[in-house]
């Protein structure tokens, strides 16, 4: 029993509205979280009161916002627990993050007969962008092998990992699994082998306390808009020693030392990574959806977002024909399933009618759907405003979603 | 007289606070500009009602967000002129679109030899781009020299764009001269050499009516910051037809068709240069900008915008020591100076003490302060909220500001 969702759901605009006749239930998340009015009145007051472009300015509101956009990298760095906090590079997303590492650091690391490991459960995100590396440089892809319930053991990635590997890149939340995986433990048996650990954080960021000096990993991506932030914002984090030695792949304003017409050099960290005119109403607003989050508890969004999964996927395992893809245990915040034959699509149509929203689809990970042998799935995924009200009602919806094509043969 | 200013700048909730003891005088647009009640509420409106992730639900929330995202587009293709609105590429920024270009269309076509156009009077996004393609490709940088009133003319453009040019960049409008550069011509230059039209629009797209099919430019890149839009945003218009053929840079969820563990293929325009989460609020507030300035009417700010100008250039030249730069006419809504000997940044810091903002520095075009010979300058530039009482309150507040420095001596 947690009574978060029920405290805290007032405080999220979005959520009290009919869809189609019936009170919303959001059940989304994974794709994209909601906000709370702290966050969007944030971003008001920013754009009211403080805006001007930043670092440039001598004038007043130019130090209000620079302040407030540097302000924001502070918040991220304490929220991620960063030893310094030009280690913190605003970014984009959590894909614009991973294409960072990809074509800065790893382009100029990755030799032919190198590797790049990967598990077969990762996002696009973190898939495509090593393709590309190892088109570009002869370095070799591999896969730490699933177990039948989707899950990576470590015995599976000592064998997998070697001297070879100069990068290992995983998902520390899968978004169609929900598996946590041990990426702590797989950082060191990455550095072991001389290689840095990336971490995928754009489902684990919301959802759980994360330390990376704890994790101890070389990387960490992920995006605003998963954690009530707005979108278009997100960070990566990387080591200082890394990050010194690696060359920006976007050129403009703000990151430059001196610049010739046919020479340029640039500026320190972190702002040689921050071409342009920076994304400040968005890392604002990322500001305070940490700042909400911590005072909400990251440990006690955790127990909630993990016990809103454990009843789903307790009650869901009572449909006859449905069927839940990853593991028992060691889930966080979401449910994915197929009912039956029906198309994915189709169940999540249906039940919209109803005012539930779920995502159907390949969730960006179409290897791993061929690895479960679906085109797609279902999927609902929980935040900290979602309760266990919503989760009968969603059982439900699909209890009579089932009916509803039996009943049409 | 234009009465623009003070007509329409009741509906800027930021202009109306003190600073310093002064009612605030923002007169640093050409950095970034301040955003209207209608396109702050649109983001607001967008979190509290709408707001989901994109293209991938079948849910109503995922069709009013995808709805809200594609009709931005839209507004965006409208407000361009473009041919087909899957020209249009959102991206972070000016800075990304220019680097899009750069990357993906400029990587892949230039050789040993080739050449790429530029003036001395670019930003330095319209810069160091170039300087790396060259570095990377082997093609050489050429410049369109500046006359001495920092202008270009057709003449020198036709001596510098040859056979061998496979692009030409401009700034449709310098951020530092307010020289408007006769990019339609010089795109009629470039396509009778074979080579493609790249236009700067940051400064321009604020300002002036774009009509990217009358400019005949293949590639057209601007902010939505700059223009009454959210931070974080803006778009890269380019032909279809060279877009069709470029690859994307950036890597992820949304731009792709099939993935497989070791190969992908990517979607047709315009998401295949959109991995990831898009910047869906940010999109959504710069097509509310886009109904604000369309609804204002882009004839009418631009005569008001040139109109201020105009004074500030007429009054600014009566104070004795002040050194304006860049042509008297054909001006675009800034006024760029220093005084006597003062640095720029204590002219700056001076009179923000009145509460006027302005910007001091290189405003990130190094080569052209060095072509001008100096390290800074002050910069005033202005917008539809701007009035000819506050290039007065300029005038007076740098008339005082010379007398200060003379008597401090």
């Amino acid at each position: 029993m947690s009574s978060l969702g029920a405290e805290i759901r007032e405080q999220f605009p979005i959520l009290h509205q009919e869809v189609n006749g019936h009170p919303l239930v959001y059940l989304d998340n994974g794709a994209s979280s909601q906000r709370p009015r702290s966050v969007i009145e944030a971003i008001k007051r920013y754009y009211e009161l403080d805006h001007s472009n930043v670092h440039r300015g001598v004038h007043t509101l130019g130090s209000r916002a620079t302040d407030a956009y540097e302000g924001a990298r502070d918040k991220v760095a304490a929220f991620l627990n960063a030893k310094f906090r030009e280690e913190i590079i605003f970014t984009r997303g959590t894909t614009t993050a991973l294409n960072l590492v990809a074509f800065s650091y790893a382009r100029s690391v990755c030799r032919e007969g190198d590797e790049i490991v990967l598990t077969p459960m990762e996002h696009h995100s973190n898939l495509i962008p090593w393709q590309q590396v190892a088109k570009a440089t002869g370095a070799t892809l591999k896969y730490i092998p699933l177990q039948p319930d989707g899950s990576i053991t470590l015995e599976d990635a000592e064998k997998t990992i070697t001297e070879r590997t100069k990068i290992v890149s995983v998902v520390y939340v899968s978004n169609v699994l929900g598996v946590t995986n041990p990426v702590k433990e797989l950082a060191a048996i990455a550095h072991r082998n001389g290689a840095v650990m990336v971490v995928d954080g754009a489902q684990s960021t919301p959802h759980l306390k994360v330390d990376v000096q704890d994790l101890d990993c070389d990387f960490y991506a992920f995006s605003g808009h998963k954690m009530c932030g707005p979108t278009g914002i997100g960070a990566l984090y990387g080591k200082k020693t890394l990050l010194d030695n690696m060359e920006p792949i976007e050129f403009g304003g703000e990151m430059i030392d001196r610049v010739d017409l046919y020479e340029s050099t640039f500026k320190e960290l972190p702002y040689k990574f921050e071409g342009g005119t920076p994304i400040i109403a968005g890392a604002v607003g990322l500001g305070a959806a940490i700042d909400f989050l911590t005072e909400v508890g990251m440990d006690r969004i955790h127990a909630h977002d993990t016990h809103l999964a454990k009843i789903a996927y307790e009650q869901l395992s009572q449909i006859e024909g449905l069927t839940i893809y990853g593991p028992r245990d060691n889930r966080t915040g979401l449910v994915t399933f197929n009912l039956k034959e029906i198309h994915a699509h189709d169940v999540a149509t249906v039940i919209d009618q109803e005012g539930i929203a779920i995502r159907a689809g390949h969730h960006c990970c179409q290897p791993l759907m061929r690895w479960l042998n679906v085109n797609a799935t279902a999927r609902a995924s929980f935040y900290l405003y979602n309760t266990e009200q919503e989760v009968e009602l969603l059982v439900r919806a699909l209890r009579n979603t089932e009916q509803f094509f039996e009943s049409i043969g």
